[in-house]
């Protein structure tokens, strides 16, 4: 951590030494980006975005009706905010649906077949067993808990229990500790043998809701079905799966249907001087399907159109065109920001940064880049700017599923709001990803920083 | 702001410089404080304890017999905690009580006496006007409106309007600009003849919870009934207010019962080197009626129990004595707090700092001191250790209503611990200050910096 600090700090030294030359542009800086926060603490029109996006359309996976509604809303309300262009992309997108009646029980033989029904949801992607299937229940810690007991696998349900480590003070981390097992787990059982997976929630959260997410099946081995159940079920698994004789049932209808076709919705301010060079800012349109996708990713998508409304209501005309851009199919198979890298691709589109939120409406820690040591270095001293708004650190790392590609294609710089992570993952794909555990002025104050910094890369680049 | 960061940069810079020498203590103090937030994060009690406090007892304001229960309860699990001492210290606190059947509302003589019922509280401390007044409102914008007013005054009711700022990034700052309305305002009005005073909540919120909270009247004027009212209320009133002939008629029961006796709740760990030199950590054990108290002040509380709950655990034995401190009758008195300073002037005890949380149970972001230039450089350097646990900035102007007074008997360096302030208005002294406005791992996080703080300042001094 010490070398990291270090680093992070000598950038703030080496601006100690070059502010009195700074100290004008600053000034012009500090003002523009007070406007910016101004604007947005007193008129800003996120929270009341976000409340008819998840009140009246709500859970939006790719392919449902939903999802369209929220093109055609989003739509709408880009063009009310005066951009200066608004367009669709088109892109096909997996359709993926749950179906009805979906169940699953914990069953003790050794009490007469005591059924407890399971706090569970399918997980994203997964096939349905259609009828109920019943199979003893075989604890797993992690895969190379499975590898040991791989012999014992056969016909069995296997129950993942990876639990999220606490310690982990970014909650990011223990997510991507254990994902694997909600991704993986389902095919790394099916080869050798299970009939079912059961995942416990990627959650610390102290409740019962079940997470869901998405999985990816491994086509070698049968695609066995596959759910998530609440923590407090899988803390009762847990306490409970060595002393009883366990078995689990449990009933699923997930299908995937033929690809179909959404859209990326698109906002445009064209660049007074480099009009065909594109900073790029967004979030996911798409949600899950059980939940009303406030913090995921509702909260980026509000996000991004308040900067637009924000940019327009000061007049501020930038130099670089920016794209506002809500992106389709994020939860289950990242269509939508490939293909806007694909067709940046073929327009030979010059593009010259992107930032993503995609970590919830919490309240701002900062951003996280994917870009050279020398550029992250170059960027501190607009600490100074961005600090008196929450943003404490600009630091290497991070970017967003959807502006991934960007990278890849092209080498863009690409970075990720990174509000404070602590409440994220009691929420995250669960049924409690509401309006309300949204906070207004949190919500506000990341496209604070969020323009805040998009204003600064479009005048001093990156 | 660039002179306040060049300043705390500064010491961060010098450290840098001295890095070789502190390398090797630095280690262990990492060691150590990475032990707390393990053990805090892994096997706290926090949260549970203040599902009790919240649930089981609730609002627990001077005098009620609720607050006697949480002294109960707190003495017995500080105890249970294995403290080297609990004990309470006894002091007198006022006894107001707020009766029952309170309510109020707008008339709109224009429109046949329409009559539109006000989401109200009656203001802590208030005298009740026991039958049903009703006057014409005056709307006044701030005291300088009022004086400008002044003739107007006789026989209305007055009704103060001043709206939190929300452009203030702090919302502390909002709510002490504010806060004087309903203080002050009360016997500002009574001064010019007004028989009844309605204020705005001290909120930002975007729903109808009134806050409460205390007034101090000036016995030179009447004093006479005075609530607060809900944000959506108050803005139909700001929007409605020009154009009607508007009356206001309220009922409150409010009465000071005679000074009765309740208890600040203590318990020590004794110091191995200097056992009569004092740490104090605290935060207020009352709260206000209406409310759970969870944030206000529940979190402070748990927090405080929890770090002697990690101390105790880690085998952890401070050189100073660390006193835990639960004080009485903060919200309206702070009775408690006067005490406590009050007999550690006549027992002569030597308080070398005091730590309190009080401003909710949120993520971590400082702390704020009350202390010299000279100290607050002097600690910069923990910024290294404090940082990866959330803690941004150790920073001048800080400390807390019931350690105020240590600072003023004794110029005993103070601070408070300041979280993330976006949430804490939405829910400040209003009905929805409920366990479930808290997230586990903010609260932790508070107690795991707080506790890191406090062996910084055990083992260095300040």
């Amino acid at each position: 951590m010490i070398d990291i600090f270090i680093f992070s700090h000598m950038k703030k030294i080496l601006l100690l030494l070059l502010l009195p030359i700074l100290a004008k542009s600053q000034q012009n800086d500090t003002a523009f980006i007070k406007k910016i926060a101004d604007e947005m603490l007193q008129n800003g029109q996120a929270y009341q975005l976000l409340h008819y996006l998840t009140k009246n359309i709500g859970g939006r996976l790719a392919g449902s009706s939903q999802y369209n509604q929220a093109v055609q809303w989003s739509y709408e309300t880009l063009k009310k905010f005066n951009s200066d262009t608004v367009f669709l992309q088109e892109c096909l997108v997996p359709h993926w649906i749950r179906g009805h009646g979906d169940a699953a029980f914990l069953i003790n033989k050794n009490e007469s077949n005591t059924k407890k029904p399971l706090s569970m949801t399918a997980i994203g992607n997964s096939l349905g067993s259609q009828n109920v299937i019943t199979a003893p229940l075989l604890f797993i810690e992690n895969f190379d808990d499975l590898e040991k007991k791989k012999e014992a696998v056969k016909g069995k349900i296997v129950y993942y229990n990876a639990a999220f480590n606490p310690t982990n003070i970014r909650t990011f981390k223990s997510y991507s500790e254990t994902a694997k097992y909600r991704v993986y787990g389902p095919s790394h059982a099916a080869k050798y043998g299970a009939i079912g997976v059961v995942v416990r929630s990627l959650s610390e959260a102290t409740n019962n809701f079940p997470h869901t997410g998405t999985l990816v099946y491994n086509d070698s081995f049968p695609t066995i079905p596959a759910i998530c159940i609440g923590i407090e079920d899988a803390d009762y698994i847990a306490a409970n799966a060595k002393t009883g004789n366990w078995f689990i049932s449990l009933k699923t209808h997930g299908k995937m249907l033929p690809d179909t076709i959404n859209h990326n919705v698109i906002a445009e301010l064209k660049g007074t001087e480099f009009p065909n060079e594109y900073i790029t800012i967004g979030g996911h349109l798409d949600s899950w399907d059980i939940c009303e996708g406030a913090h995921d990713d509702g909260a980026g998508v509000v996000q991004t159109m308040e900067i637009l409304r924000t940019f327009k209501a000061l007049g501020y005309q930038p130099k670089h065109t920016i794209r506002f851009v809500l992106f389709a199919n994020e939860e289950n198979g990242t269509r939508g920001g490939l293909k806007y890298a694909a067709l940046a691709k073929d327009n030979n589109e010059k593009h010259i940064f992107a930032l993503e939120s995609d970590a919830g409406g919490f309240t701002p820690r900062g951003f996280g880049f994917t870009m050279s040591a020398e550029k992250i270095a170059a960027i501190q001293p607009w600490l100074f700017l961005l600090n008196p708004y929450g943003t404490e650190f600009l630091e290497l790392g991070g970017g967003g599923a959807d502006i991934g590609p960007l990278y890849k294609n092209f080498g863009t710089p690409i970075a990720g709001f990174i509000p404070d992570s602590q409440r994220y993952f009691d929420i995250h794909h669960a049924a409690n990803d509401t309006f309300e555990k949204v906070n207004k002025r949190e919500l506000l104050l990341g496209a604070v920083n969020m323009a805040a910094l998009v204003y600064l890369v479009d005048k001093y680049g990156l």
